[in-house]
């Protein structure tokens, strides 16, 4: 009995599925590059167990929570929110009396990989099971091969980017790099509380980065150089991108001028809606700008709508699962900052989407085009198999494998992440294998794509 | 020689198709649960045969005609909009001339399994074979087992909903009941007459509806209380669901006192086109509250811009094969009815989309969150096997199975029921089947899951 | 050794693959009809040898130059833009040495086959083997068998219609008729540098129609009397169609009098974005018009942004690859053209879209209704294997096959044609051999089908 099978997710083809096995052969053991994700510095700096399987599997997982909540399992139920689980065991039953609904899903795919891999469970998890999963991993938990480092080695990690505020002192970053540990935890600068007017403490946030940089942010000109500061500053603490997650892809290209006035505007809280997202568009350009100087890369993930559930935001606050994509459009938006910096070579902007229908449409022609651009992975709810499959038979027939930029995991779940990875591998040889069964490319080019796919396309967009 | 296979829609790869023929028969015998169609309890009460071939198939499918008519046949030779069909015979022999033209399409899978299965016709429709299927077809409708309620039986069906006015007696319903006749033939309330302003007659309509319960629907608390009333009285008659086919799944929450002077303004006539689609908006949030009082399921079905061929319109009617579907939005539409009462469990809303790019975007990120949320089946042009697939494929990973709803044949077609149903079954056999082959679930779940799809998950979301 | 394999392009599937071989064998060896396409009548009028490699394949090919400039290397580097290339074979080389980049791109497998059918070439393209075949394809293309002609011959070439301005004097089409050679090139009437008063030029384009024709137009009524002349003259030439490069597919129908005072305000050069655009939209609601007397076919062709890249536009001006899709709506938009000419059976309009969502939502619903419409090919970025298997998953269903018309190709790359076309048989034929291996169609009507999509439909659809 096993939950996973050795052919998972290979086409059901036979003549297909040998040779997505051989591919896949070729990179199933390949180090781990996580250039973009949510997991915490601190884990690694401080390195004590993981608590609780509840507290590690459902508290910090919206993917997880979300389904159970759609389903009619109410969050209080699930001790989301709660600074501390009351009674761990029984949102496990809970939990794992829901599994079925995950039949289908990715999560699904993650938590039994994690589950048998990880913790060798191989009967599948449900209200049957559930105290037998419980006491084997809360007992695994405790032991030396689960601490933090431990499972970034076992992991097969090479390096793990975070995200964090450029209001953060990266103090834990600091202490791993300290620690002398070898592992290799990077920041990566991300700037919407600053930069985005709507954002709670906006005003305030803008203080404490004069603070922290000793410039006058209240002065469209301080504001910039402490920006730029901090950005030396992550780069520094080893970090080589930016990450921006804006509501539109818009951007805009103001004079000096317009750019200060606008600015007082905002910071002032008198500027509406449509200024304030004037403002984000200019503030993309101006970190375009900046990249091309520090060299630093830059993430663009607009789309979501945010908090649209208002109840849920007002009792738990922000990234309970209540975020929905919306239709985004590129052509127009990027238009001001690539007519200023889109034919730079030294500038690499890689771009994201929650809405699939751009990918043949508005982001393949892009990238096929603008030396600066790079297309991000399939993202968020997309970034399972079937969407992994959409991503790759939309974007590469007009931008090619070599405008896009191998696989990120974007997970706060560390336990997930070798599943997560594991599941782009074998995405990546079954697409490849299918090109290959149908003639399209030979299986030494193949052989060369998959792992290009996996680490070499990543290392070099990132800079890793 | 035969019209049908037995493996048809399955898929080609042995393995895989082995799988679905497993699947499949644990479900091809299932009763038929129809949740949703446009057929007419008339039917039912006066068990009278069927006429023709022609005003059987020809003349009530708008698929049909207007395939006919994209390829320059006149609807005048198709006798289309006559209360009577002059000459059957001979439009019997136009449509068979052009049968060809239905290769790769549904209809031509849904008349195949009814030629086939139903009349025993084995032999491809073609201008050779017209006259035998005319003569064949028109003999059996005169028998017996080809009386509505002999062919419910022999259908399987378990219960057929029928779409209705709020303004309609179902005296039809109540006859069927009255009868003895173990059948089960639910109304479905329909206001759109009602509640949608640029509709033929509206004024008229909503005066009818004070009549019709003696309430004063000339002032916003009586027209409320009109249609709560007429809602209880489709639920004492065995309805256990409403349907809205709006235009947008725009949405409003406006005080009392804006939606009683919208009301008069919208009465009065005086309401231009931005008013009155905020009229139909707060409808629906006024359906969601009483559907919270009253039990009853709401289905929203958005998004078709009705009657776009004018002169079509003008000499012919509704209905007549040229609506079109227009890109249709979810996110913010929803956002008012969803604040709400979006977390309410004891609420259930199914959604349905004509714009293929909302599933994975929009429908599937909501659904997977909110309780009150389940998606309706791929609909009208998307009730078709690729339709059907994209569907699934595009919705599964982030709703799960369990937040959508079986299966709709939304059909005026009474013969094609059984048809539609087992495309339906097959294709979902055909997608568990992968699902098992590419190990992302197991069979025995997949045996399950094919139940739920079937008649699970229609009945619960039903309540039938 | 070899660049193709003889299955190229098949389903993986042995028994699909089985049947689409079958397939494709009925139809590999049809003749090519080529309705739309960018190449050029005086190339068969002076029958004179292509010169270099890097003048063939690299210099006219954006979809070549967009790639190689999309990683980085110049534009001048290529010598794009200049009247000569001065080193060939240093060109030639690094696009050699970047080969790799078009795995997984329809480019590769156009370049693929001409390099093999045409020129023998085996071994791939690398920086390897760049000198080789620089020397082959040079020596080549100085020989008799490589010039125009005899390439339409070799290539099966019934008929190959060019791409024409209405300021054209279509003298090379005439020298090609009167030279007796049997070849058959035909005009295409594409009036947008005389219909689109944002195209540079434009005033004077229409003052030159006005010579042209000897019509007055400076006046509404002489300026379509000079379009309909020159219609009639591209008629009288072989001429059997229009084409419309609109920014969207947005139709109008004013009255006499708003054209009349519209055309003497966009005449002036002071209408404004909005006006520019009715302009545009009432345009093509005149051409359909004309259309509808003279019976030219009509192609429109919207949705592509043009000369999004400012700096490579001001340098190098229209078409260096620099044209991004945006999203395109066609249901409001054609409206007011179809509520007047919709109904018209003698009028062909072929409806083209960058935007893959408006397949199945917007055109094969208007397609599979209106008698006037049919469906084009999947289009530019589009043309492509997965592209058009996109197209007929999505297309099939509602609008059949019977209201498509067969491939285009489109291209400026004269050496491409039997390549593409190469591509879209093999591509239908596995299309049409799932729906075999389902049982959705019978094999001898997917035989009758391979024959419709590759010779018949354009023919018709066409009048060629």
């Amino acid at each position: 009995m096993a939950l996973l099978n050795d052919d998972r997710l290979f086409p059901a083809d036979e003549g297909t599925r040998a040779i997505a096995r051989r591919l896949y052969e070729g990179i199933r053991a390949l180090p781990i590059v996580s250039p973009h994700g949510h997991t915490q510095a601190g884990w690694f700096a401080r390195n004590q167990p993981f608590p609780d399987p509840v507290t590690l599997f459902v508290q910090p997982d919206h993917y997880v929570f979300r389904m159970l909540y759609s389903q009619g399992v109410s969050l209080e139920e699930l001790e989301i929110g709660r600074p501390q689980v009351s009674n761990p065991r029984k949102v496990w039953s809970i939990f794992a009396s829901h599994y079925y609904l995950f039949r289908g899903t990715p999560t699904r795919l993650w938590l039994d990989f994690a589950f048998q891999e990880l913790f060798g469970l191989t009967e599948r998890l449900s209200a049957a099971t559930a105290d037998h999963y419980y006491d084997v991993i809360d007992d695994k938990l405790k032991t030396a091969e689960f601490l933090p480092r431990a499972l970034y080695d076992r992991f097969g990690l090479e390096v793990l980017a975070t995200t964090d505020s450029p209001l953060d002192s990266l103090a834990d970053h600091a202490a791993v790099r300290a620690s002398g540990w070898k592992g290799r935890i990077v920041p990566t600068f991300r700037p919407d509380s600053v930069v985005d007017p709507s954002f709670a403490d906006f005003h305030k946030n803008v203080q404490a980065l004069g603070e922290l940089t000793g410039e006058d942010t209240a002065t469209w000109h301080g504001y910039l150089q402490a920006l730029a500061a901090r950005r030396a500053f992550f780069k520094a603490q080893g970090g080589t991108a930016t990450d921006h997650g804006h509501a539109t892809a818009r951007t805009a290209d103001l004079s000096e001028a317009e750019s200060e006035w606008l600015f007082g505007k905002v910071l002032a809280g008198g500027a509406d809606a449509a200024q304030q997202e004037l403002f984000r568009a200019q503030m993309l350009t101006e970190m375009a700008r900046m990249s091309l100087e520090d060299g630093l890369v830059m993430q663009i993930h607009p789309g979501s709508v945010r908090n649209h559930n208002r109840q849920i935001f007002e009792r738990y606050g922000r990234d309970m699962g209540a975020d929905i994509p919306a239709s985004t459009s590129y052509v127009e938006e990027l238009r001001p900052l690539l007519n200023r910096f889109g034919n730079e070579t030294g500038l690499t902007i890689i771009l994201f989407t929650l809405d699939e229908t751009t990918y043949s449409r508005e982001l393949a022609p892009l990238a096929g085009h603008y030396p600066c651009l790079r297309l991000g992975p399939s993202w968020w709810f997309h970034d399972s198999p079937e969407g992994m499959r959409r991503f790759r038979e939309q974007v590469t027939e007009t931008a090619g494998f070599y405008n896009t930029v191998g696989f990120n995991d974007d997970t706060r779940a560390f336990l997930s992440i070798p599943a997560r990875h594991d599941v782009a591998r074998r995405m990546d040889a079954g697409f490849l294998a299918r090109l290959v069964a149908e003639h399209r490319i030979d299986e030494d080019e193949a052989v060369e794509l998959a792992h290009e796919l996996t680490v070499g396309l990543v290392k070099k967009a990132y800079k890793l």
